[in-house]
């Protein structure tokens, strides 16, 4: 084909939806557009009324996600000047595991008037976090049946995930489990609003609804153990049929294209999530390498094409990332949220002062000083557990500790202290992908983090003793949908066949690696030494001290 | 009597030297004078040179001390307007172990122009940690030799005691060594300017250079263990004839006379250490009730008419506070010192506009939110050891330590439970005390903190379990000394036969006590148990984790 050819990549995020028009041949952006949800996160009220939200309720409205194809996506097309013929493919990814209900057609019932004052008729965004009763009773209920799912998921349910969400409806609103003819991700709710068919990706059902490919979804005899009326809701309120990443899940509908103004007909990709679709795009593609996406929260993926038991992991799911081989996710529940915290909390005002005089954030002249100072110089150890742990414990009632202070220990010392906590929690993910068969060679980071933070990615290299290299992209996980799309497209028009084929065409690393300094990993083996120790101390061993202190501070809140 | 009497007492700090003058028969204050040290602490240059000191180094100038007593006496004589002729007693105290080396007629060595620029030659003020090296040779070789007088001592000598000072000058300085005729406390120095004659006071002996009234100094054998040299140390450079607490140790001069406007002859005191002569400030001057000195450290007294061996206190000397009692003492080497590092280093902008806003201090802010919250709340516990653990660990080398802590932590969270912290091994010092055989009813707390945090006092009530009251006194120290001034006059010059009489008399509290809540109490109980398990993972087990970090900073640092 002599002419260029375009694909659309759609990010549905936390507060707002972020659309790309990317050039197949290269991967080069050409035009983008951010649309930024109305209602946003919901937590407060249930929109125009005076319905008020528990403090671990976060909610979404699902006509934000339309405006996003709506606005954003005629923006692009207009900023680009792209004629509509030739943009082949849409693909999108999603915060997940966020869930809608909806009537068969599709319609969320929140969009109904009857349901409309109703919070469990709105969308339950990823970070709701009031099922956690639900999911306790289904870690008890799953390992007294012991199922054999539980090991994927490094032997935790999260209460973010798809049941416990489902059945905190059930629980609390049956009149709303009842009206539901659907549950769906929004993933996959995004793909059928476009496409006008109901589909089902693997990866949101293997990562967030304990499906797999060899063995589907738990039985109905487990779910009728969790409650009766739950026996027949894959049947019911689901659906079996799952397509997988990379397939076309449909062509644009006739009320898509008018939405957007696309062409009717052209291909939408499988839906994602925002995670996952980022490893192509950051150029991951086989096994070796470890994708991170490094944000508030950090997020490590990698591929296998054997099936490994990882103690810990979030989850693998076969083609869950890159069809043909096993995606294997874990994660660091607080690392951008650790250092905000500090930063906001814990810094006294002559920094505030300094950062004004020389034109700095705080971030910035803490990393200025914290640069200063060799490893292990501050003397202080911390351990990342401000928000629990998510690899390799799985443990939500851990917290943080900071060991090794005295008189003269400075703001940056204690920062410092924090960036090492992370990076030492990423060392040892990655040591235990490896001690389970799982090589990790160089690292590919992407995400807010690495452009921000110098310091912080040379400690990385230097705590791993790998060389990590950053990802060209700056909107990677839109890239990544986009290259879904081409892919969703095929070769014949214009696209590519495979994700690899379009990850080598359309991805591109930085090429300015950081690579790990010796004299500062030999100091670093001695001080994740130490880390370990205490690694294993408060999270392993029969020392509960966090988990009495929890306990406790409840008992002193009630 | 029907005329009234008076006594005076100095008080010789780290900063200035405070002299008041008492009415003998109810210690009220009739005036008071603050002289502050013209050369302070000489950490940075001797005097007049550019002789740099290393970091650790801490001197003084005797000529400052003079000073106070050329000042400071005349002034309070002149604000009261009391005649001369009613003075019956002088008394007074100073920081320990602080050493003067001296001619044999008490002229310091650095008055004399040969030596003047000589950093030996100058006093060496309680917190010189130069001598860190020697204390570390004399403990290991006193475990060597079985020294059974290392248990009166907790285990372990200071760096910043008599002989490691003495050594130290030895190893780094012969020529001082030789040239000084005399070793000596401040706390006597100062006594032989008052009466003209060399003294030792058994409480410095005592507490600070390894003396005891059954086995006096340490044998000449271990002395010579340590350096050949120092063999014959006590009867070439020191003293064996030592006074005790409560005694005259001889009449004013008619040199001292002169320089204070105080009527020659009249009493002077045997030399008393800053902590010590606050006992019966406080009005303790029996078994059973603990005075705590609460400030930048705390520290812990207790009489017992027993000999006890309780660990991992500061030392125990028979005669050493009371008259008749073996006294006690144990201490907490970071307190205050703790609350200001926290308040300096941790505390945003923010709280700094609030205590703007409402006239308070950065404390007061801290105090008032953290005062909001019930015991527990935060869920945080911290190990008290910025600065090492005196009792009962005896550990320079244990560090701070913060658990507990999440995304939800704010500033007064920390701030109380570094005070709770401080409270727990209060109370760990109580019960070892207890263990040990020695009660500890009531508790009488003096120092800068009490009346600057009232909830700093609740917690300790609540976390000890025990009633505190405030001694009335606000310049403790220098009104015990002036209680020593008129029991050396004795009863026939006006003044008390004992210094519990003496006490009786002139000695009040406040009669408000902090009283346990019994529900803060409860909740304390809990927290303690968690308190006491991090204590001895960190501080007694094999877990070396804080010192192996101190190694590798040092490392870091060279």
């Amino acid at each position: 084909m002599d002419k260029r050819k375009y694909a659309i990549g759609v990010d549905f995020g936390t507060e707002s939806g972020r659309v790309v028009l990317i050039d197949v041949s290269d991967g080069a952006v050409i035009s983008s557009a951010v649309h930024t949800y109305a209602n946003g996160v919901i937590d407060d009220v249930v929109p125009e009324t005076d319905v008020h939200l528990e403090p671990d309720w976060a909610l979404q409205d699902p006509n934000d996600y339309l405006e996003v194809l709506k606005q954003a996506i005629p923006a692009v097309l207009k900023e680009s000047g792209v004629d509509p013929e030739d943009v082949i493919g849409i693909g999108t990814d999603f915060t997940a595991c966020t869930v809608v209900a909806t009537k068969a057609d599709g319609t969320p019932l929140c969009f109904l008037p009857q349901w409309r004052e109703h919070p469990h008729a709105w969308v339950k965004l990823w970070k709701h976090h009031a099922a956690q009763p639900e999911a306790n009773r289904l870690n008890g209920i799953a390992r007294e049946m012991d199922r054999p799912w539980l090991d994927r998921y490094g032997g935790k349910i999260s209460s973010e995930w798809f049941f416990p969400k489902v059945w905190h409806t059930l629980d609390e609103a049956p009149e709303i489990y009842e009206a539901a003819d659907r549950f769906i991700e929004a993933a996959d709710w995004i793909v059928w609003q476009l496409t006008g068919k109901e589909t089902r990706s693997n990866c949101t059902a293997g990562y967030k609804a304990i499906w797999s490919k060899k063995d589907g979804f738990p039985s109905r005899a487990f779910l009728k153990a969790l409650d009766p009326r739950l026996e027949n809701v894959v049947d019911e309120k689901m659906s079996r049929d799952v397509q997988f990443l990379g397939e076309r899940a449909g062509g644009l509908s006739e009320t898509a294209a008018r939405w957007t103004g696309l062409k009717p007909g052209i291909a939408v990709a499988v839906g994602n999530v925002d995670a996952h679709v980022s490893v192509p795009a950051v150029t991951v593609t086989e096994p070796g390498r470890m994708a991170i996406i490094m944000g508030t929260s950090n997020c490590h993926m990698v591929l296998s094409r054997q099936e490994h038991t990882v103690p810990g992991m979030c989850g693998y799911v076969d083609g869950g990332i890159i069809p043909g081989y096993f995606g294997y996710e874990a994660g660091q529940s607080c690392v951008g949220d650790n250092f905000a915290w500090f930063v906001e909390t814990c810094v006294p005002a002559d920094y505030d002062r300094e950062a004004v005089d020389q034109g700095l954030t705080r971030h910035e002249v803490l990393e200025a000083k914290a640069s200063q100072q060799s490893p292990g110089e501050h003397g202080l150890i911390a351990l990342d557990w401000w928000n629990g742990n998510r690899s390799v414990l799985v443990d939500v009632d851990l917290t943080g500790l900071l060991v090794g202070a005295t008189l003269a220990t400075r703001p940056e010392d204690i920062y410092r202290a924090l960036i090492e906590a992370t990076a030492y929690g990423t060392r040892l993910i990655i040591e235990t992908f490896e001690d389970s068969g799982i090589a990790v060679g160089e690292i590919v980071a992407t995400g807010g983090l690495p452009d921000r933070n110098k310091l912080l990615m040379q400690i990385y290299a230097d705590v791993t003793g790998r060389e990590i290299d950053i990802a060209a992209a700056t909107q990677t996980p839109a890239l990544g949908s986009a290259m879904f799309g081409a892919v969703a497209a095929g070769e014949e028009a214009g696209g590519y066949e495979t994700i690899a084929a379009a990850s080598a065409a359309m991805a591109n690393l930085r090429n300015e690696p950081y690579r790990p300094i010796p004299e500062h990993t030999e100091v670093y083996n001695q001080l994740y030494a130490e880390y370990l120790l205490l690694h294993d101390c408060f999270g392993r061993s029969a020392n509960g001290v966090m988990k009495r202190l929890k306990r406790i501070r409840a008992q002193a809140r009630e």
